[in-house]
């Protein structure tokens, strides 16, 4: 099987963007094109997970692709854009037939749970990486950024933390697949970006940000950006259960959201939990103690 | 020094993109923001280059990182996309802070000459990859495409083919830096992606694709995606001074355009040649004779 036999078996299992709504010209030219809702801005990210290190090689190659979709949807949630379009480049070494076609029904599943058509990509031999980069849009001037945090905010988490952290630490992720994937599996390879509650805080949220790398990290994202500080509860943290609070502060791939608000919430659609504030001497106090903002970094010093 | 110390490293030599035509929101939030020219539709690409595979892993950042974002461009350029944005995925083993800085002044450099402000990216630790996904604007109906190639319409590229290949064959890359490189070394590592070309073609090419694999193989992909054949002059096709008429058929490398028209061209601001014209029986003659649609590929069968 050559390259653009591959290509087509994972067009296929795409099925073809082309007719999504916005989408113009989908996979099979050098670009594709989309249309923006009118006066729309692009909100713009992009994410690489690296086999042996973001995820293990030899996973379900279904599961692989539908975090990966999922990672870089969640960057879209936090900065509260509506899902527009995904481009995908995948490297790796061998043209396994089989590989390709999971992975192809991993993404095209969370693309579908997300509303967003995957509309073109690139395929290269070489390490095992995948690389999506998701778009989304969002009215002008109103996207959530890091640095709106100001001293009196609450703040938030979505949903529940350190399950990833918790499957990740068991060590056998390699032996799961869709269908025999337990709780924890399921909340490492099956993230679900908070799209609906991104868009629903624009207008409340202070700032906002992911929980890629641990809450302490990412929070620490925010208290760095907008020239504050924060004062975190432990007993107020939700933890997922069978992770440690430990995990639940500074584990990642949780791809929750936390973010600061100083007015009542709308409805997100997820379980949010008030964990602290934001303060404005900087750095993180947890119960009153400061706290080193360590998580996940990609080079350690 | 760690990840995020890194990335200050990389943002600093790429300077702040907030504050560039349609930028609205640049690095260090989990999205940029962009926001498109009035009524334009997006054009959007990504393309990976592995260490070791597409480029010598020992060879110069700075040629690396101009040549890595030149490559996306051009796929811009076959579209006929006004230049956007882009965002990079850096994937590298150590950190290696004159790298990464070599790297990034080799992205700044293309990406002033394309006048496409780097708006955000990721930074990860894995083997040696890059991959830039470059995006654009243009009008919606008007993107060029590989399937409106017509029986009579005439063949072109632009510049000259072959000498990015020739270059590949010396065997020699990873000696050259920016101030050694001769025209060969500079015809791989500094390809000039053909925006103002591409551009002007929308409204007068009835197809276009960029050579990133090789004029016949590339060609091929119009013709097949028209339903249409080709028929190919040796003697018209321009050959890189230094490279050999098979490098300029099947040498990959060079990101020209290839495009059709059955009307008199617009100034393009580079060289153009006719080399052929399109038919309606399948295939490519070179001189009256079927030659194979050879060129790179990524898995071989």
């Amino acid at each position: 099987m050559n390259e653009f036999e591959l290509i087509a078996e994972i067009l296929q299992t795409l099925g073809d963007a082309t007719g999504a709504p916005g989408v113009s010209l989908g996979p099979g030219d050098d670009a594709a094109v989309l249309e923006p809702p009118a006066g729309a801005a692009v909100a713009a990210s992009i994410d690489t997970l690296v086999g042996g290190v973001h995820f293990p090689s030899g996973a379900d190659p279904q599961l692989v692709g539908y975090r990966a979709l999922m990672v870089s949807a969640s960057d879209l949630a936090a900065v509260g854009a509506a899902p527009g379009y995904a481009l995908v480049a995948l490297t790796f070494p061998e043209p396994d037939v089989s590989w390709v076609r999971g992975l192809a029904q991993g993404l095209r599943a969370a693309a579908d749970v997300c509303s967003i058509p995957l509309v073109g990509g690139n395929l290269a031999a070489g390490p095992l990486s995948i690389t999506v980069s998701a778009h989304g849009w969002v009215t002008p001037g109103t996207a959530l950024t890091r640095s709106g945090a100001r001293p009196g905010d609450d703040v938030y988490v979505t949903g529940q933390l350190g399950g990833a952290a918790a499957a990740v630490s068991r060590g056998d992720l390699e032996r799961y697949h869709n269908k025999n994937a337990d709780a924890l599996a399921r909340r490492y390879f099956n993230p679900q970006a908070r799209l609906v509650a991104g868009e629903r805080l624009r207008g409340y949220a202070s700032s906002a940000i992911d929980v890629s790398d641990g809450l302490l990290q990412d929070l620490n994202h925010i208290c760095t950006a907008s020239n504050v500080g924060a004062e975190l509860v432990l007993s107020a943290i939700p933890v997922f259960e069978g992770a440690s609070p430990q995990q639940a502060l500074s584990g990642g791939d949780d791809y929750e959201l936390c973010f600061t608000a100083s007015a009542t919430l709308p409805d997100l659609e997820c379980a949010t939990t008030r964990i602290g504030k934001i303060v404005s001497s900087p750095g993180i106090l947890l119960d009153g103690k400061p706290v080193e903002p360590v998580g996940y970094e990609h080079f350690a010093s």
